[in-house]
């Protein structure tokens, strides 16, 4: 019953996608249930409350970098396994989480309760980075998912690249301990990299 | 007007798929607004509310599960006919639900209110897959809407395994009312089977 | 510039539809979000709510239905044209409102505030109701968007079937007058009327 | 590494369709979630928050017509690049928000904070419609990304809208000092000008 079963649990890629895009458009979107405002007068609270702002536009930045990455991973891939689609629910699972401690950091980065706000979040972006990581590596090791027509090149770049990507994580969220306002600042930097990388350099 | 009538009321697979897809994303995505945390100091709070990463993490896993088995079905599926469209509706009224005794086993599983949690929580799963059995009966029976190249050895073991899963949680709710703990930790188990049944045996 | 401006704000049918599923579901699975409970003990407490688990089925059920024929509108149409997306806009805009009415039907459907509620929601389906037979009638008049192969007995039988539907609904809005509880039964009657339908005729 | 890094992080239009039909999608119906109400007797407070449903509505049409014209900016597009994609996930940012200021309007307008509600209003909808001007100029320059076959007379009309349309945004803004009702108003004005320019003059 092997084959049978094989097929019987795989999922086709295009409904994976619809699934994953849709994870990734929804938890973006929840992101901003929680900017929310209390008190008055109005005018200095809406300035008041430009933690969340900052916190509301680096996180919908970061998942839509993921969202790229993660179709960059799908544009490569053949078809899907069983392992494969289980691995991206587990990644689907951090995704969504993020809004938790997005809110948490927005609420506590000025307060004394900033450190554990700062590990929730950290923890939450490495790990998910890491279980990105590990998709990749699966599809990728010995090419066992990806398409023929895959440039062997390119398959290498994105393996070293993604590589380091949760390390770069791994220091952010460590550095809370030394200071939650630095660890959250280098959050920002790293989306900023991003944005900034593909507008320097992307077309040359 | 047998002929047009049918037609009027079937919906492409397609939209099927997206409406469902969208379903299931959103209900699993939903989970993360019902954790929340109050009290002081945040890093203790964070520790007490495991049950409520518990809860998410579960029901988020176990929710790509059933869309994955959901893939499945509608994988091996040819066209849709009214009464298939309406059964998918009703599960996924089903699905959808899930988000709330989630939250209900979240806060109170600890406390003497588990029981009743536990018991909508395992209700609500449990004439959730009993609904999907049907569905996959509705369109297996005797063929009705299988794609002529549905392999039948494959569509007996489906059958198979979709008959038994829902009295797995018809134990598993009834464990309720001797131990609420133990009931969650069926479900639990239930989910991690489904994991690991796919990474050790999925591939040979 | 009439052939370009044409073409500039006609959407294609594809977008639409995937526009159109995502607020259909978005709507439906938001509903959950309204069944809360408070107090203790909780299993009491789950008792005393039914009110908001009927309120939840037959509104979820009833989004479904409308969404099914909302697929059977644009299975039939051949192209959009900017009118037609802004009616369905407009019809979305009535869809996405009704957890609104929904949740102060469930939260007052025994108390003395029944009637106000009653009526807002029969009055939100009830235009929503003639929207959509707006929507379709701008697409049949003349065959104006239909396909070529659009069966012209179908056409009509839908023509039919969408005129008398808005009328029903406001037979069970002006029934909250008399009684918001005989109102809401009416508007349950109508949900199974339509589930029975496809059950008990669709096949022969 | 120049031709597999542009590869690398282009995403296929569909699935930059795909998230931002979800974004769009949920935005617009995460709006019911601020349609409120408190205190009684009901039927008075339903017709006294007047201002959530004219909130609602406009947003809900003014988000709505938004997609339109993404996807009409989309359908002239040949493929993606990885600054248009990040611009998109910009223009995303923008579109989320957009519940945010709607709920303070709502709850606002009539009181003596609505001049800094309107203004954040403003503000979120001006920078919005820059940002979408610039992802249309950032395909459009030198028909960089445009299918061969996009009309110029086309391109350079949308152009001149596209150009135009943010300058009244910042109009409606700045009306804000001077009264917050007659920015409401003008924001409603838009919103009926694209509705009626289409109804009245998309045919001819």
């Amino acid at each position: 019953m092997s084959e049978p079963h094989v097929h019987r649990d795989s999922v086709p890629l295009r409904r994976l996608e619809a699934f994953s895009d849709g994870v990734f458009a929804i938890a973006a979107t929840l992101l901003i249930l929680d900017v929310t405002v209390n008190g008055s007068p109005l005018s200095a609270e809406l300035l008041r409350i430009w933690p969340s702002y900052a916190a509301y536009a680096v996180t919908f930045v970061s998942i839509g970098i993921a969202w790229v990455n993660h179709g960059t991973v799908l544009s490569l891939i053949e078809a899907t396994d069983r392992r494969f689609v289980l691995l991206n629910i587990l990644l689907l699972t951090f995704v969504a989480f993020v809004p938790f401690p997005t809110r948490l950091v927005a609420l506590h980065i000025l307060d004394d309760e900033a450190r554990a706000a700062m590990l929730l979040y950290g923890i939450t972006v490495t790990v998910g980075a890491f279980v990105f990581t590990g998709l990749w590596f699966y599809a990728a090791k010995g090419r066992r998912l990806l398409k023929p027509t895959a440039d062997e090149h390119l398959v290498e770049g994105i393996s070293r690249s993604y590589l380091a990507g949760p390390f770069v994580y791994v220091v952010a969220t460590l550095l809370a301990f030394v200071s939650p306002l630095v660890s959250a600042a280098l959050f920002i930097v790293i989306a900023l990299f991003y944005l900034l990388e593909s507008s320097l350099f992307a077309r040359h």
